[in-house]
């Protein structure tokens, strides 16, 4: 099982993710690329620091939206969406390699992570980006999300590799999909509860529905939360119970 | 002689350079990075363009200053600034890449520029970002400057490539620097002064100063601006004139 | 009728509308307030225009969207969205009152406005931005807006005065509405066609459908476009036939 | 003794001063504005906490850089740096308004505040912007700066009032004036020291130097600091003494 989680969420003097101690966690980290967090300066640590532990670096590219950390779902026309998020990949890209690695995957952040489940043509753009990339660079970057999204559809369609992640401390639906934050219980709080759900997404495929059921829930990666307080110590608990029920812990092939 | 302009200086709605006009003048192309100009889609367009012409594209990098278009001196830290730098080279190698080329060489914009002739930290940051872009991709980029400046002196120190410019439609002093932009006379409006400037320094690699004599100004590339009205259509008519002197029109070397 | 027109769409070294020849053409500016675009320099400047001119002046309010110019619609929370209006409208203030007035009206620009037609939720946060600044100023501004909107619709409701616009240069349905802007014939381009429909909408409170039908378009206000070559000099072709044609050009009560 | 700290300053998901705990703390608040820090939704939470709790409101203006959280020193031209400022002034004042209060004073932050000590052109600027503030609203804003600062001068010979303040937690030079941050010894970390350095300011008109003197420190605000982990209790502690030690805690006259 892979483990992914937001680093370099701060922008400036502010700070939002542990990203020393996270990254002694994931063995992937999303790296915010500037436009809804992400400074330079700390985007070149957090590659730094990724290489020196072996983890992989993933762009999380967004919306240009730092007033709104990029939760503000934004009508962005495809092509214009494109060239937005792949300045943000080679934005990176120059950081990974610097640091010895590259960029390894992408993962759209926030907002459009959750427009590209739906909407084909926000989806098409990070498919795009992805496509812009591989001409510069001639490699094709896989893309995480979620299963059955848009997004991972039409990567697949376009051939290139895609990833699967599940939520440690997302609850889900008796059909698979995550409850809607703006429901009540959708965010899983109680440390154990989530430490519960990794363990049960992790060894059973599975996870626990609201209703007391259980649901079939496939993923290579699963996605652990950085910027919430104790966030950090919940994911190092996570891994810990993983490798306690004997779960190999490494990034996605 | 190489004949550089700033290209791609608009953002989003705005427009400022006649890029397609100019991308036909010139033989080195100084496209914006997005932190004083330059929206990712101007970037990818300009590049396409550069390539589809056999321009050379270079990273016009500057200040974070949307508001005062990186003309507002800043005293950023050496290794903050380094990185910021960095940023923008990485975005637009990716789509110069794309385009079928790679970013060629590095020129710092209006205000870094002014102050990387003197300040020895800001000049230091250019260098760094050049060395962080040569450890990532293997290349050590060109930087184009001033003659005499702090930049070009560190980057030879640091083993760089540099390469000298001069304006053609700048007032230079007996000394052989720039009349202050705060000076009456620092700019040459009359097309036929910028055009004889231009000869006399791709001809004579001389000058005509302001109290009547001459200096010598020796520069591998000439900066022809591109953001005023009529600045496309007085570019082509310095490259004629410089061709009806036998003036070989070529990128440097 | 009262025309209005945007202005101080500029922002920085970008210049967009021709400030000084709108203001003699007017009657009421939409003046951009700094998030689509409008830096402080040139809002202080139009609003001395204005006051010179005794021309009406108005907060043009956007999301914050720079590199979109405010044509990216957002999912902007209601609250968040009234907070973010009303930093722009008192900023506004500042500058309308120094220069010897005061804020006169509200126009949503761009997306914003196109989604308060039917959006009930943003629409509201832009009647709460004019109800938190009546809490601050004691003066309750009019929304100019689009017949038939929800944005009209709950300012009436929230006791607000309202004033509708028509466009010279939209093609409208035979519904009354405007032919969006995806569809081919939706924006007038011919100096004669726009002439026409403002005397038909100023004269008859009609506009001819794109089938050649007539429909009733009733407004107090006709909106001018100001950001394209030439629009300056169409609009005061417009004002000129409005004259000529009787009708009386003054601001709204 | 007027207590004075800086409040409002995350953005957007970016928190950083615990302004509840401050509030209960200060007399005076110096809310960011907008260009350094401080979103419209904190900007209004902070005045309407203010206002309840009867806290003054001041608007902390600062160079445009979020980026830099105002930190870096900005070449800005006058005209154009007062229109800056008269426009984060004015967007506090529709908040401060509509929680029932106005702005009450003005504070330059970061590098503004230490560049206006010296620096005749933007300290001059800053004037200009209470200056158009009260042409606006026909009241002149006090000016919250250093002793001795050319700010503090430049407001006097204009006619306007001058606070003067005193920091808590920095070190003093025998002449009075602040060691500079770059100097080891800066910045007082033991709170015993912080405390004693209030008293002493507060009850003698003194502060100790580095050198073990006393040099005479003159000031009717004291700037605790609200930026760094621990304080807002720290912040506290320093009040709780003051009064312990009969100083009379209020808001300057």
């Amino acid at each position: 099982m892979d483990l992914n989680a937001d680093l370099g969420e701060g922008f400036g003097r502010w700070v939002l993710t542990d990203d020393e101690a996270l990254l002694s966690v994931v063995t992937s980290a999303n790296v915010a690329c500037g436009f809804h967090a992400g400074d330079p300066a700390t985007m070149r640590q957090v590659c730094e620091g990724a290489v020196a532990r072996g983890v992989r670096i993933g762009a999380q590219v967004s919306y240009r939206d730092l007033a709104g950390f990029g939760r503000r779902a934004m009508d962005v026309p495809r092509a214009e969406l494109a060239d937005e998020l792949t300045y943000q990949i080679g934005a990176l890209e120059v950081f990974a390699r610097a640091a010895g690695a590259g960029v390894a995957y992408v993962k759209p952040h926030g907002a459009l992570y959750n427009r590209a489940v739906h909407d084909e043509q926000q989806a098409a753009a990070v498919v795009d980006a992805v496509g812009a990339f591989a001409r510069a660079y001639g490699r094709e970057l896989p893309i995480l999300g979620l299963p059955g999204s848009a997004l991972l559809r039409l990567a697949a369609d376009a051939g290139l590799p895609t990833v699967t992640e599940a939520f440690a401390d997302r609850a889900y639906t008796p059909a698979g999909t995550l409850v809607p934050r703006t429901e009540p219980g959708a965010v899983l709080h109680d440390p154990e509860a989530v430490v519960a759900q990794a363990l049960a997404v992790a060894v059973a495929g599975e996870a626990a529905t609201a209703d007391g059921g259980r649901v079939s829930v496939a993923a290579t990666s699963l996605c652990l939360h950085g910027d919430t307080p104790g966030a950090a110590a919940l994911a190092s608990r996570v891994r810990t119970a993983l490798e306690a029920a004997g779960v190999r812990i490494e990034a996605f092939a």
